[in-house]
This record gives C-alpha cells, structure tokens and sequence, in this order.
C-alpha cells in the first residue's frame, strides 16, 4: 500500500495576475550549454580531456555562446580542461565560458586562477536558498544565507579588479523552486546591488528547478511573479535551468520563457543528475516544428547522436523526442496509410508548409528519414534485424557485422516489401552459411601440441579444398587455428588477408550444442572487408567453416 | 541550415477565461491502460498472446478498472487474445475491457462477435476529425466526417439492442489537437445525441492529442474550452489521450486534469508510437510525490519494470522519471552530503513528512533504494561493472555472468568503497583468470579428424593435468574439443558436469590478438552453476582453460 500520506505539496505562489498562458515562443532564448559540468557530472564514467574537448568542439559548432565548463575550483580535471582551452586558444571570440564556484573564498579564488588568460567569462555562484536546505543542510536563518551571498559578490568584486579579462556575474539561488518566491527576490536584488549592477551591467538570475516539484504551471507562476517583481528589471538576465524530476522539465522551460526568462540553461539530450537536466534540443526542435528560428545549427541530428553516445556513453532512449530510433518510425497501417497520403498530397500541392499526419516535422529537414515500417525489418534498421536474428534463431552478430547484413535485408525488402523472421534466417544462410565461391572445404584437420597451457603454443591445420574447382592439400602452423589457416592460404598464394575480429558462441545449451563463429576479414591487396559466419557443433570447425565463408565473399 | 520557414503552428484557441492555472491536482482520475492496444502496437515485436496475459494480469494487479485490449476487429491476435479472456473468465468484476474499432459497419460488427459472453464492455470508436486530415487523408466537409461519428453510433446501437451484456460507448474525434474546437465540440455532441446520452447514461468522450502539437498549455486551454461548452457536462466523462511529440506529455496530461478532464489514458512507463503514450506511472508517482493518492497499486516498480521490459522487450532508460536505474542517484558530493543529512534529521525528528534534498520521494516507498555513488561500481549495479570490463578492458561477458561477477565487485566495494576500474580488472583475474584450485592444467592436446567438413566430426583430445596434487592424463572423443574435454573428465571420475553456454571473442585486431572464452558449467551432482574464463592466442586453448576456470570454482 502506498504509503501517500508521507508527502505534501510545498506550497508556492498561485500568481494571478499572469499572463504567460497568454504567449507563444517567438524567438530563441540565449542558450548555455552545462553538458560539460552538470551533464558531464551525472555520468557512470565522467568525460576525459580528449572526451570534454570533443563535446566542447560540438558545441561549438552547434552555436552556443555561452558553455559551462565546470566547477574547476572543486575538480582538478575540469580546471586542467579549462586550461587546456586557453593554453591552446580553443575558445572562439564569440563563445563565452562559464565556470561554477560556490560562494567561498578559497573557490573563488581557485576559480580566477582557472580563469587566467581568459577574455571573457561568466562566473557562476550559487548557494541553497531553500525551506528545507536551509533547515536541514545549513542550519542557518534567512539573514545568514543571504548575506553568503554578498559575501560572495562582494569577494568577487575584489577579485574582478585586479583581473584584466572581462567577468560576468551569474548567481544561482539553489533549489529556487524550493524556496518561499519573496525571499529569493530579496537575495538576488541584494546580490545585484552588491554587484552595482545596471542595465549596461546585467547580472544574470538563475533560477533552477533543483528538485522538479509541481505542475509546469506553477514554474511559470513563480518565473512571471520574479521577472514582474524586480525592481530594475533590465539590469537582469533571467535564466532557468529546470530539471525533470517529474518528468516534466521541457514544459516547464516552455511555460518559463512564456513567463518572460530571457535565457536556458541545458544539456544536449537531457543528460544530467538523476532524471537529468533540460534537454535543450528538445526544446529548440520544438520551436523548429513552429516555424520559430532555434538559432542553433542542429540540422544533423545524428552527427549530435554520435558525438553524445561516444562521450557520455549513454545511449540515446528509442522513444527521445526528435533523436530516438522509433521516433519517425509508424507501425499501424492506418498511420502508415495517412502519412503516405500526406506525403503525396504535400509533394503534389508542392505546400510551402510541412502538412503530413503522424509526423511533426519532416525527418529528412534534420538528417533523418521516415521509412514505413514492413513489421520487423526495415523499419527497425540494423537493430531491428539483429534483434530477430538473436531473438528467433540465437546469432548474436558481432556489432560491426549488423550494417553488413541489414543492407542486405533493406534492399530485398524494398523489392518485396514486408519480409518474416524466416526470411530474414533464409538470406543470411544464403549470404553467410552457405554461400558458396571458389573456395570449398573438404576436409580439416588441426593438430595442437603446446608443451604447456601456454599460449605461444604451435597449431598445424592441414585442410584440403577445392580451390576454383581444383582439388588442393594445404598446410599453416601458427598460434591457433585461425592463424594457421590465415598462413596456409597465404603461404599457398590464394589469399593474403588479416583478420579484423571474431567472435564464437553456443546455440543453445549442452556441449552437444552447435557453436556459431563469425570472422571479420580483410584482402590485404585492395583492403575491401566481410564478415564469414560457420556453424559446426566443433568450436575449431564453426571457425574454420567462417573464414571459407568470408573469402567465399571476398574473392 | 535548418529550414524552419517550412513549419508553421496550428493556431488554435487561446481561452482567456481559462481557470486551470489556479488550480492543483487533488485526486486520482479515472485511469484507462492502452498497454494493450496503442502501445502493443508500437513495438517491433508485438506481444504474444502469453505476454498479452502477463501484462493483462499485471494490470488488474495495478487496479487498472478499464483495459483497452485491443483493436479486435483488424487484428486476428487481438480477436484471439480478448476471446481467451472471456473464455477462460480471466476478466474480473470489476474491470471494464474495453475494444478500439474505427465507425465502419463490418469493423463494428466483428467487435460485437469479439464481445461474446461480456458482462460490459467499452465499445471504442473513432474517425479522424482534423483540419490536415479531413484534407489530405479522406477528402470529405465537415459534415461527411460529422456522419460517420453518427452513423457509427447508430449502427452501435443496432448491435447493443441484441448483446445481451452492458456496453458502455467511448468516442474519439481522432486527432483532436489538430481539429477545431467548435467542430469537435459539434461532432461530439452529435455523437452524445445519437447515443441518447445522459447522466445515467454517460459517453466517454475521448480527446487524444494523437500528434503532440503545442506547449501543454494549449492543450489544456482546449480541454477546458470544451469541459466548460459541452451544453450537459453531466452526460459527458471527458477523457484524455496525449502522445508526446513534443517531450511534454505528461505536463499535457497533468494540465488537461487541472483543466477539467476525468479520465487518463496511457500505458506504464509511456509505450507507444513513436515517442509514444502517456507514461501513466509517471503522473500516478507524481500525484503520491504531493500526497495526493493516485489509487493504484504501484508500490513495487521493479516488479512492473521486469514485466514491462520482458513482454514489450524495450529497456527502461537510465533517466526515465522514477524508473531509470540512475534516478535515485547522487554522483554529486554536495548532492550526497545534502542527502545524508536530510536523511538523519529526517530520522532524527521522526517528521511526518518526507523532507530530504534531491530526492523528490523515499525511493523505500516504492521498493528501490538510494546509494550513494562510489563512482563505477556499486552504485552502477551490474550494468555498470559488465560496461567496466567491456569498455576498459575488452571483456564481453554473456549477459548471464554480469549478475555473478556483480556480486563479487559489490561485495568488495561494501568493505573498501569506491573501487577504480583496474580493481575490477584484478578481481576479475583472481576470479577466473587466475583462479587455482584442485585442477591444475599442464598440457593439452587436440586432434581434429574430421573426414569432411560435415558437423559429425571426431575430436581427440590428451590432457596433462595435476588434480589435487597428483599429475594424470586424461583422453576424451568428441564432436569439439569442450564436449571431449567433459567427457574425459567424466571417464575419469574427476569430473561430471554440463555445459549451459558457451562464447567466445577476440580481444583486439588481427588473427595473433588473444580471445577470451566463457563457459557456463553446471556440476550434475548438486546442481551448482558457475562460469569460468580462459585467455589465449589460441581460440581452442581458451576453451579449454576456460573449462579448468569453471571447474576450480565449482569444485
């Protein structure tokens, strides 16, 4: 039984003087990008040097002007990349670094030291304004965590002075949502006068949905009454940086730029602490599908796909807004007959506007292609067709192997259309199992004699074939079968080839079971590559059998 | 470039005298599971009917009332599935199933065949009613769409006068969010009539966000539109169906209750075409987040994540809102300093209420945990140490060995803590690599005489060995050299074991690089299992080594 009586909602303002439910997004709000600080700090393996470079390189390119870099007062590897940037001049004219700090002397003082040789930068501090972050984690008043705050400025300020680049000033009152609205106004407007701040001299107001706790709405409720309340509102940058405790943080970063924030704080793909942060592509892909200019250079989704998956080593959901395999994918007949009716209709009328059912926006318009689903494969793709193979018949095909084999199954399923798990079994015995070629075993025979369980041990084979319908006996020593086959064929002059990778596995249990073996192979003379599958209940012959199969395919 | 001039927005109504902002969520709606049908629909591998059961017999467990089964009338499965409930009386009292059918007389009339023996059932219908739609799709007025709504109803009408069982009518002008309000409301109210519809006789009527178009107020300003112009609300119970093209289909179904609406539908953890449903747990977890209580039995997530996951065969992403594996983790230090000090006043005071920072419920109440990260391992559960081993060092263990392998990092990082990759690396060695026992392998030899390429073929394999102390030799006959091996072992009485799997890959390029083997062995006086792993430049080696791992860990 739920136990729902242990909860309440933290209750905030109900602003009714609103008026954001009134807008529409318009126009693109600044941008920053904390992939490299909050994203990057929420990962099983955080990003290295080469990794972080990478992802900044990114981000670049897409257009952000504003990165957080990190907390480099608290992480030596995020102020050795921050250095790296400026050491080797990485930051663009037009691009401005963020670095978080929280309000102490020693990180503010470590954070400049990180800033050194910087032209520009935005310096970040924060400290927990909340109910219960002052009572349980603090145990300080209100006066008290305020006056951190000032502190901080004002440390900052002395810093500033003797600094030559230029330094702008970002503060974050943390777990914003959490805090009563009246107090939070009362430390930022005492942190921008502290700062001297005008309307030449903006001082950026962050204000962060820490911990998502109610409805969108109320967000916005609490975005409109401060952006409605500061005494000079153009001294001010309104930011947000929402996270999706609930699920429900791409809406309450819409809702808040209805409420007047002028800027987003977010990560590509959403990544972040717990449920992770604002998924800024979501939100500009968003603004796209109205005709609204995201003023970000995001027209290839797959290349952010990639860049993503390698540094984060997350992997994307297949339901991600925009960036999920399935996302223009239609399954029902219905939906496919509608969106090929559009699709008809759209070209037809040649429409200036996108006007197809079922699909947002046209996949093509950011790199990706919407393809009718034909049940299980070429919808699927690549992870479609090695599911059902592994799924249905048990060959786990090595990754590198399933584009090889998908292409295969694409281009009969264009010619026939929707193609059954059968199918798809009869074509890869045809391509790999059985394929035939000038090579063909006939007999093999492999002898190992190592003189301990070492592995420098010596293996013969002795295989006879048929090589272009010629009867031939060939011998290779080496490390292993495999090697030793590899040195016959090149010893006899009918292959010279490298192996790339191979991979063996049961079908099913017993050791009476058949074993699969799959070998990735490459002729050396003009460098073209296969991959060769054998299956024998002989772990050696399943393998022996694969590299017939790949240089059936080669040669 | 992104060509964002190609898109426009849907204009809409903006409903000025709109009140849902003002107010807060207070009770559970009435839920309606389409696990069955929309999502169903939506996954590469449909259910079958044994899934279907499974996840249909979760469902009740959850206390779902109403159940969408299926689409009866185009799917023979989905016939089969809802005639198998009936059949065999798995339906209970008190839950409603309900069938989805489009308003065509031969659609209508199989559903009815379908309904054979059900003491009430919801009869689901719908037409495509939007703008977009009723251009490009079916070509037909406003008041050629409105007919089939009623002529459908009619002839529903028909069919109940001679079923003996309750039906209870639900319409969905399809693709509601794309549609003018005045002429949804017109069709609905049309439909309302032909039913003779009342406050005892209610209508469900269904308004799907089919295509997530806008910012989730919108949507709720239409909700509320036509809560507030249905001319008797009473003889109405307004349900909703958002999809979530846009990322913020929760927020829509969240603001759509505030808005007026009665009843959800979804399906658990958000199925569904393309970015898919509704995630009804999702607004269900976040209801019971306020203290409001969300009336179903969701106090053990892991349970519904096991089923979920092995009938749908799609993983829940690491971030997804209370589900992901990561949600309930603090990687921050601050983050874990906050938390552990919430949790001790929250002990301390003994407090009624839940008030920990960063953690937006008790992760206990809904039987997970919170661990506080040691970066790489424990926190990272077995998923974690198995990406470990793969991505640092090059090890594919088979899916069954993560969990064995898991316990042992956990157990260590238990006593000393944070563990760093290399550890892992080294327990893995002192595991299986490097693990000595009463087995000992001093020489092996394999002779492979297959008369021809055929799978039949004949293996030899010598073994020098020392068991416990004393050196022996053994000799084995096969069809491989594992299935020889066991056999020796078994002439000699050292030895009776079965083999449940085998793999085996390259570590690294080309055909000297060395490959890893696992076996999974299984000793046949007692049952016990284990893997064993054996490294060498020589794939049949490995086998074999892999074996004597295996063995000195079981005996």
């Amino acid at each position: 039984m739920l136990n729902y009586k242990k909860y309440k909602r933290f209750e905030t303002i109900c602003f009714k003087e609103r008026t954001w439910p009134n807008k529409t997004i318009t126009k693109a709000p600044i941008w920053c990008s904390v992939d490299l600080r909050d994203g990057n700090q929420a990962l099983i393996n955080p990003m290295t040097i080469e990794e972080k470079l990478e992802m900044f390189k990114l981000l670049v390119e897409l257009g952000f002007k504003e990165i957080e870099i990190g907390f480099p007062s608290a992480s030596q590897i995020e102020y050795d990349f921050l250095r790296a940037l400026v050491d080797n001049n990485l930051i663009p004219e037009e691009v401005t670094v963020q670095a978080l700090t929280q309000a102490r002397p020693e990180l503010i003082k470590r954070t400049f030291e990180a800033f050194k040789g910087v032209k520009r930068a935005i310096l970040h501090m924060y400290n927990s304004t909340s109910v219960l972050q002052r009572d349980v984690v603090f145990n300080m008043s209100k006066d008290e965590i305020k006056q951190i705050a000032i502190d901080g400025v004002n440390l900052v300020k002395e810093h500033v002075a003797e600094f030559p680049g230029e330094i702008i000033l970002e503060y974050s009152p943390e777990s914003f949502t959490g805090t009563e609205v009246e107090y939070a106004l009362e430390v930022c407007e005492a942190v921008c006068d502290a700062w001297g701040a005008t309307k030449d001299k903006k001082v950026i107001i962050n204000l962060p949905s820490t911990v998502e706790m109610d409805t969108p709405n109320v967000y916005a409720d609490q975005i409109e009454w401060m952006c409605t309340h500061f005494k000079d509102r153009e001294r001010v940058i309104v930011s947000v940086h929402p996270h999706n405790d609930r699920g429900t943080c791409t809406a309450a970063a819409e809702l808040a730029l209805l409420a007047g924030a002028d800027r987003l704080e977010g990560t590509l793909l959403g990544n972040g602490e717990r449920t992770g942060n604002l998924d800024i592509l979501n939100v500009a892909y968003n603004m796209f599908a109205q005709g609204v200019n995201p003023e970000l250079n995001i027209e290839n989704i797959q290349k952010i796909i990639d860049v993503y998956e390698r540094c984060c080593k997350i992997p994307v959901p297949i339901r991600h807004p925009y960036a999920g395999e399935l996302v223009f994918t239609a399954f029902s007949g219905s939906h496919q007959d509608a969106i090929n009716k559009g699709m008809t209709k759209y070209k037809e009328k040649n429409s200036q506007y996108w006007e197809v059912p079922y699909l947002l926006i046209d996949p093509r318009d950011i790199g990706r292609e919407y393809e009718a689903l034909v049940r299980i494969n070429s919808q699927s793709g690549k992870g479609g067709i090695a599911y059902v193979m592994e799924e249905y018949f048990g060959y786990s095909m090595p990754k590198p192997m399933h584009k090889e084999f998908a292409d295969v199954i694409q281009k009969l399923s264009e010619e026939v259309g929707e193609i059954p798990p059968q199918t798809i079994m009869d074509k890869f015995k045809e391509e790999y199992l059985e394929n035939e070629g000038i090579f063909k075993l006939v007999k093999c025979n492999v002898s190992e004699l190592p003189d301990s369980a070492d592995s420098n041990s010596d293996t013969i084979v002795n295989v006879g074939l048929i090589y272009k319908g010629k009867e031939m006996k060939l011998s290779g020593t080496g490390n292993g079968p495999i090697s030793s086959l590899i040195k016959a064929l090149l010893g006899a002059s009918l292959a010279n080839t490298t192996v790339l990778g191979y991979s063996e596995h049961s079908l099913g249990d017993g050791s009476e079971a058949n074993a699969a073996a799959y070998i990735h192979l490459k002729r050396n003379d003009n460098g073209k590559d296969t991959f060769g599958v054998g299956v024998s209940s002989n772990i050696t012959l399943a393998s022996v059998k694969a590299v017939f199969s790949a240089l059936n395919r080669l040669y």
